[in-house]
């Protein structure tokens, strides 16, 4: 794998530096939904087409990014919302992960995608550094990191590390993810030890590849902060690979659920809160915003009694 | 799960119609890469932006099914090489799912999704009925049927299942891949048999609460062509799941490595076969669709053999 490896600075330390910078792990979830879209953002576009849906899921998310870019080191969108609006929905998604980045938030794409040899390159490149045809040199998400779902086995993870490894983005690879029925084959147990330790185990290998000057990697996990024992069990596994975790807020997750995701210095992890902060309003809520900023705000307070205490 | 039941003609039975009609079990995936395209094609759009290279996928894809339609029963468009060329690729996506089903053609949206609860759900209904927001109803992918990928649990697989149910859509689970790579964690053995006999049993549980007329219901599995052992096993572990078997041809997979996973009168599967079909020519060949056409014919010849032997 040594010719993965690039000069562009390691994913790994990019985040590092963002969460130093900001002073916090919290990572801004943006999952619009319609049902919960502020009023005025409604009217303004109206649900005539899909076209005006997805262009009401895009003012929402760039006045939250607006908001929360002074106070957050990551965002990360939902592709699955944009994705309902076809392809009027992946031109807001696109220009979402564009205004995040002009405001120098990194940014997660979270799409789950997993596939085989050229069918995983194409989605690789697609979410990293872009398509390469001929002259042609275009990016197409341009997110710094991608959620994978390692099932389909090392050599279908090898083409995402490799297109992220090319210009210093990085993966995250779901381990154990935040639903409740998450156990059923993740918690199975295959030569003494559950299903997800084995996964861990394989993203400990990818992520030891190529670590940072922080000390972690730059292929992650996905564990959700809802199962809070595992949590702790995948880091004993992964002492050096950045977790993502999701099921903070909305979900149940607690900011004692998630502590035991970060080392000491209070790096290792990022923790998601989706609709506890794009959603923490009544539709007809005309200060919308300064809830966002408020709950943005205090889920950054509960985390930071976490990671110090 | 009675509730999912509704009055839409079974996906399983539709399957079964169209395989029973066109006399064979070949699927033809459409997965355009820039490189194996006619250069006719490639002249005539360009690789200037991804805009054009989405109009040149869409050129060979529709000319594809124009010569497929009157020959199989069902095309498997890759979202990943649509996805690759951005919102314009999406835009040739679902154009190519419609053409394919005013030709009518069964499609196969190739996407492996994968997520839980909501998002789970705006996944599928953007693959299947489409979006129902306030007055709006609107198809996005339109997909006879998606594939998913059931790492997360049975929680995140049955919002799909109930979107799916809404209107006689089918999904396929991926069970055994057809990578090189795939028994890394597929092959673990848990509680005494592989990790993938469990993801079928799974499967085999929600399969049998809608089983249609011909006696296979809707919730069918992806199995690999190259592994002919595992296919022979989920076959005895799924006697009436639909199996859709990838790998046939290009990768290595051949009608005789198939044959286990038909049942004696000749249902129960589809064959995938993209690069043997799509990209039979040199890039110069003028003839191309006609080389489209008797590869396409070759190849459920080959199948046919199988199938009846």
């Amino acid at each position: 794998m040594s010719a993965f490896l690039l000069n562009a600075d390691n994913f790994a330390d990019r985040l590092a530096a963002a969460v130093r910078a900001k002073g916090t792990a919290l990572c801004v979830g943006l999952d619009p939904r319609w049902e919960q879209l502020p009023a005025e953002i409604k009217a303004r576009h109206g649900s005539t087409t899909l076209a005006t849906v997805a262009r009401a899921f895009e003012e929402l998310s760039l006045r939250v990014l607006e908001i929360v870019a002074p106070l957050v080191p990551v965002v990360k969108p939902q592709s699955a919302f944009f994705e309902m609006c076809g392809p009027a929905g992946l031109l807001a998604l696109q220009r979402v992960l564009q205004h995040a980045k002009q405001l120098g938030l990194l940014t997660i794409l979270d799409s789950k995608r997993n596939d085989i040899a050229s069918t995983a390159e194409a989605y690789a490149d697609a979410a990293f550094g872009g398509v390469c045809i001929e002259q042609l040199r275009q990016p197409v998400w341009d997110a710094d990191a991608l959620t994978v779902n390692a099932y389909l086995g090392r050599d279908a993870i090898e083409p995402f590390i490799k297109s992220a490894r090319r210009d210093g983005r990085g993966l995250f690879v779901l381990v154990r993810t935040s639903n409740p029925g998450a156990g059923q084959f993740q918690d199975l147990v295959c030569d003494g030890k559950p299903l997800f330790h084995h996964v861990a185990s394989a993203v400990g290998d990818w992520n030891r590849e190529n670590l940072g000057k922080c000390g972690f990697g730059d292929v992650g996990a996905v564990v959700g902060a809802t199962h809070p024992a595992e949590l702790a069990a995948v880091r004993q596994l992964l002492p050096e690979a950045w977790f993502l975790v999701p099921g903070f807020g909305a979900q149940g997750g607690t900011a004692a659920d998630v502590a035991a995701a970060f080392r000491p210095d209070g790096l290792g992890a990022i923790v998601n809160s989706s609709r506890g902060i794009t959603a923490c309003f009544s539709p007809n809520e005309p200060h919308w915003e300064a809830a966002v900023e408020a709950a943005t705000k205090t889920a950054i307070t509960q985390l930071s009694r976490t990671t110090t205490g």
